[in-house]
């Protein structure tokens, strides 16, 4: 695809890529939001299958582990290419609300206390 | 937070981020896979929400950009920190998944053609 | 079963039959309520995998008709067996639900007004 | 509203009675199949937060009870709204999947296992 992804592959990276694929098939006309959030709707239910009957100590069995990677994949790219038709910059929009969660949950008030969680 | 975020910014640069701010927290205890799946769950369905009764030829409305930019970064923080949590290198994993899609879907047959999508 | 099933089905017929039916295969032991929650989230998904390309002013197609049945009735019955778990009286709990949204969306004030829904 | 609901009450009971509340307020130009989906897709991500921080082992909260009540109608009343929409009868689109999932697990080959799930 003229791209390559290790760890240093950036959300810019991704939503070029997947630009392009849509782009090379003709598939923009049926990638509207709501088209792009329901597909990931359909993809987040596909990792809720994969984790539904374990317990929450089980690690990822092994031969779930590539399903897995496939469904979150999934969601990423439906996402990044919902985010790119909402003409938002994830990278910075991402950046942003990291920001806002650290003013939100100070180290020295939230740390180890799980009711800032169960307490909402 | 000792990170900067831009056009540059990596899945891994978001990956190390998150780690360090749950383990600045002590928040690594609540962060079991399951835990992170229904938080992503949450914050795609305050996505859903202000989708909800628009019309697909609708624009994100200014006024509801920056909520949009909010929630999509809910959901990225959260599956990159689920995909940690699984041991899964998300980039590697997406790259992967896009050469698969690129198989799945090669430009000749595919192209144009919504009944890849209607008839799967 | 031993149930039947028409117009005059009640919530309460399906919980008992849904109860039954796991206990004659000892699956109560799977039905936590994370589990069925993630189940239900699972089939969610489902119903937004048979709309997720499809415009709104389409009908449902004659050929996607049964799938969709199924995938809603999932939802049912998961949803059912979730409250059971949790102890709610789906029925009464209902019921108090329209109550609340009929005071919260006076007829004189809400009638033909869509901006209730898309300003909350 | 002229319903009362009670352990009597009927899926049928419930459809008439959002049927109405609807059409009172002249909202059925706002009750597209999608808009529904995706607003049960939001009441589902309300669930999911009430329970995203939570131990399986943990017991509803008593001060959680209430607003678990109202998620759960909120997911019934869209679910029962969209199968109206998608001219689907749930009373017998439910029974008859009930009957499907009888036949697909057995109780002689099903009963206490869990790779039923584990491994679909």
């Amino acid at each position: 695809m003229g791209f390559t992804f290790n760890s240093e592959t950036t959300l810019e990276d991704i939503r070029k890529a997947q630009a392009l694929f849509a782009e090379e098939r003709d598939w923009d006309q049926f990638h509207s939001k709501r088209n792009l959030l329901l597909a990931m709707v359909g993809e987040v239910g596909e990792v809720a299958e994969l984790f539904q009957w374990q317990d929450d100590t089980f690690p990822v069995l092994e031969s779930d582990h590539e399903r897995v990677s496939e469904e979150l994949s999934d969601v990423l790219l439906y996402l990044v290419r919902l985010a790119d038709k909402c003409r938002i910059d994830l990278s910075s929009a991402v950046f942003q609300k990291m920001a806002k969660n650290a003013e939100k949950y100070p180290v020295n008030t939230s740390k180890g206390r799980s009711d800032k969680y169960t307490r909402l």
